[in-house]
């Protein structure tokens, strides 16, 4: 048996998330299906994390246990070729025996996507929130944001109904700034912790535009953390602008 | 009457290019039937340039004359409202009398990008060339791309047909860098000049490419230049890759 560590890239637009869902679209039966296209061979491929309808990853990591004889090279050739082109295998990599993407993960980035122009940034209608109710204080959410940083319980902004042993997590980085890219100007946040609640990035940006907006204080975002209760943050953020860009692993 | 400036962008890609055709739907007869709906008035609204299809705008030009009594602000929204999300005007202002897009310009930018990397960007597979035959040099594009700059003959890169008085023009700015943004690296070159010819700056991209492939010395974009013989360069690159980024007026 050989351990396989695939890395890479989908626009979430077209899924109803990672995980295989009977009659509907998904990232794990698209690469499932490949592989069985592929090698003849029915595996079962898991995410670091399951990502949600519309949810995009830049760099997802995935891994599977197979009885194949390809090389990667072979493998990340054959899969690509049998993928729509909304999803982008960017490496196959033979990994330790053993080796689970959710197990081993040590930690995670994630970056999330604001648009707030006087009028919409077209080129980033599908990766972006279009928030259209005027500009947000990013200085402000910045300084919100810092103080989510280090070791803390962040059951505020886990979604309702969701079951983990525990809601302490350590952010290990964290900001929001305005970024000019090719097409124009977008805010930009992005987040890297050892782990994440359901929702939390989402939640986590829900709340801060409510800072960025003025409806809040900053310091009342540390306030919200305290509280340890979710029905105290903002909105949960839309999928379209949430993007898994990284994931650590030893 | 009364006479307007709007300035645009689009996503080239659901249209058959600028100009209004039979049967297809184009950004000028868009732009149109939305004047019409909102004013109950039928235009002609006139661009700095006719863009091709597939070819996107950050900031087209577009003119016209009107008599209507609304105010810009009013304009801009309602016209927005009555566009779909694949065109949006970010200004309407007044203009002198007798303003047209075409006759006032006095220069244009452009920008290309391209997708080299080992597996494709899968954010930008709609607005940039995807190159899937190895690594560009780009700085050997870059010193090739100087060798156009100031005043020339253009005619080596008009497209075959194309009937103007005179292809002479000058570039005032043209460099191609390779670029990090938020979803990846991608190649961006950009030519700004006083006038362009038909299909130049994308016969100029696909002659840059053939240096940067290895297939031709940087030197021979200049001997290319000088021949004004346009069976001479390059292909033409693919339309996706194409934004007009601005128009300048006096």
């Amino acid at each position: 048996m050989r351990f396989f560590k695939i890395t890479l890239a989908y626009d979430g637009g077209a899924y109803a998330g990672w995980q295989v869902q009977p009659d509907q679209p998904t990232i794990q039966q698209a690469l499932e299906d490949a592989w069985q296209k592929v090698n003849g061979e029915s595996v079962r491929i898991v995410a670091s994390g399951r990502t949600d309808a519309g949810v995009h990853a830049i760099g997802q990591v995935a891994s599977l246990a197979s009885e194949t004889n390809r090389s990667c090279d072979v493998l990340l050739r054959a899969l690509n070729a049998n993928l729509a082109d909304d999803i982008v295998i960017d490496s196959v990599e033979e990994a330790a025996d053993g080796f689970h993407a959710i197990r081993d993960a040590n930690g995670k980035r994630y970056r999330y996507v604001i648009d707030d122009g006087a009028t919409p940034n077209l080129f980033v209608r599908d990766y972006a929130w279009r928030f259209a109710y005027g500009r947000l204080d990013v200085d402000a959410m910045d300084q919100a944001a810092k103080s989510l940083l280090g070791k803390h319980d962040f059951s505020s902004f886990e979604a309702a109904g969701a079951e983990r042993k525990t809601s302490v997590r350590t952010i290990t980085d964290i900001f929001i700034e305005r970024q000019v890219g090719h097409n124009g100007e977008t805010i930009v946040f992005e987040v890297a912790a050892d782990g994440f609640l359901y929702n939390m990035v989402r939640n986590i940006v829900g709340t801060l535009v409510e800072v960025g907006r003025g409806a809040q204080p900053e310091s009342w975002v540390n306030d919200v953390l305290k509280t340890c209760d979710r029905s105290c943050a903002g909105p949960t953020a839309p999928a379209q602008g949430l993007f898994l860009v990284h994931v650590d692993y030893e």
